[in-house]
């Protein structure tokens, strides 16, 4: 693991690791916040998922949750959205190849040698995380944005347990009637539409649901909405009695600006979950 | 004036919009944050110049500020830090020509025909922000970052009774006496050195000093700190017996990261002096 930056914020460390990964058969690039608690002990977990054509980069300087994660002693995980790399396929479409990995694991060529995100999200990342760095694996939260959003929702309904609270800005919630994952999952999973089922979030909380607090906001100017479909996912909410929340937001968009205007409420919401006797 | 962008925010809108400038003779683009307050008349604005290499847009998207300026009810205004386009001077150092105007008129060829900097700041974009937009022009306060912190002291020093307040982040407070500075104001200002004086924060406090607070943060690990000169400040202003804070804060570097760790102290310092009667 090779360290490619650190820079002191909020009292803690944000810092850029790179290293060689399995799953993916290529370097992946991941940012860390740890707050200045990690000092003392292991300290709860957030993941922060991130949307199309996004890096690691982009909601690690932009988002603003460095703020609240330091208030509540929480450390931030911002992972990449997909492989990279020359060796790596792509399109020239923005939603499919690197930046767009739908957080799947890929079975069809070209993809599947390097389209693992599913297996290094839910499995090499936190193994990497809990060898190297003082985090608290037992107080595992998720949220993200967009295929991010999409990415925390299907994790944790279908990972029972590992994480104690789920939010998401804007997701994409029901990939399978949608062209933001029709498109993809055709791509990346095949033809056979019930290898889809398992990774969309209305048909996961129709069958699942989850064992912990959710909290969602959407704009309602979000210029992607009909692609979201939150409806989908605020019917089966409903259907299943699933506590959550799910916020329309009045006037956001898609954007960052959005996505940070709300990031104190949905950190608060962790926050609550995470240290929860 | 063309609306580029507008994005809801914080309860606001962030803004941004092109205008062709007289000063500087092409077409700029600056960011305006409006707090949700301004629908009901005129609030008090904040003024935020950027560094080297940055547009209006780094700080808009990388600082923060949103979040507590509309807590405050301030407007904050993002300008560029250069003149812009092909039929303008440029340099292939990240510290000269576009992205680099230092706030000053340049007086010599190639740049005195677009580089205007100062009038545009301090005359231009002001009267243009005043007719078009709900700003209580009396209350003004400025700020920025690097380059943009000597831009935000020199204005404000140099302007009396246009700001109630300035701070900086990590600014360039001797530039004629820094790599960061001689080149720029030879360049733009010629060899004669007494025409760099009125652009030197240090020498004006010397001179003239502030009439308001100011505050001032500089990382301790600051990679560029000799080329800050935070001492020649620091002189000047015990010296003078300004009233002022100059703070160090241990561990903090040049980057976003530690300008964003320290905004809503700065925001919180300004809403201050703005709404003091």
């Amino acid at each position: 693991m090779e360290l490619l930056s650190e820079n002191k914020c909020f009292g803690g460390q944000q810092a850029v690791y790179k290293h060689a990964s399995t799953s993916c058969s290529c370097d992946m690039t991941f940012g860390l916040f740890l707050p200045e608690e990690s000092r003392d002990g292991p300290v709860p977990v957030l993941w922060f998922l991130s949307g199309l054509t996004c890096t690691h980069e982009n909601a690690m300087i932009k988002a603003g949750a460095q703020a609240w994660a330091a208030e509540q002693g929480i450390a931030l995980v911002f992972p990449d959205t997909s492989p990279r790399g020359a060796a790596v396929a792509n399109d020239d479409a923005y939603d499919l190849g690197q930046g767009a990995g739908f957080y799947v694991n890929a079975t069809h060529a070209p993809w599947a040698a390097h389209f693992k995100m599913w297996d290094y999200i839910a499995t090499e990342l936190p193994e990497l995380l809990a060898e190297n760095f003082p985090l608290d694996m037992e107080r595992q939260a998720i949220t993200g944005h967009s295929m991010g959003g999409h990415g925390a929702l299907t994790l944790a309904m279908s990972l029972p347990g590992r994480f104690k609270s789920v939010s998401a800005f804007a997701p994409i919630s029901n990939p399978t009637q949608s062209d933001w994952g029709r498109k993809q999952f055709t791509a990346y999973l095949g033809d056979d539409e019930s290898k889809w089922t398992a990774h969309d979030a209305s048909l996961l909380m129709q069958e699942k649901g989850f064992d912990g607090p959710i909290l969602i906001d959407t704009g309602s100017d979000d210029q992607f909405y009909d692609l979201l479909k939150p409806e989908a996912f605020a019917e089966a909410v409903a259907k299943r009695r699933q506590p959550a929340t799910l916020r329309l937001q009045r006037g956001y968009d898609h954007s960052y600006f959005f996505v940070s205007t709300f990031m104190e409420d949905h950190i608060t919401f962790h926050a609550e979950a995470l240290y929860a006797e």
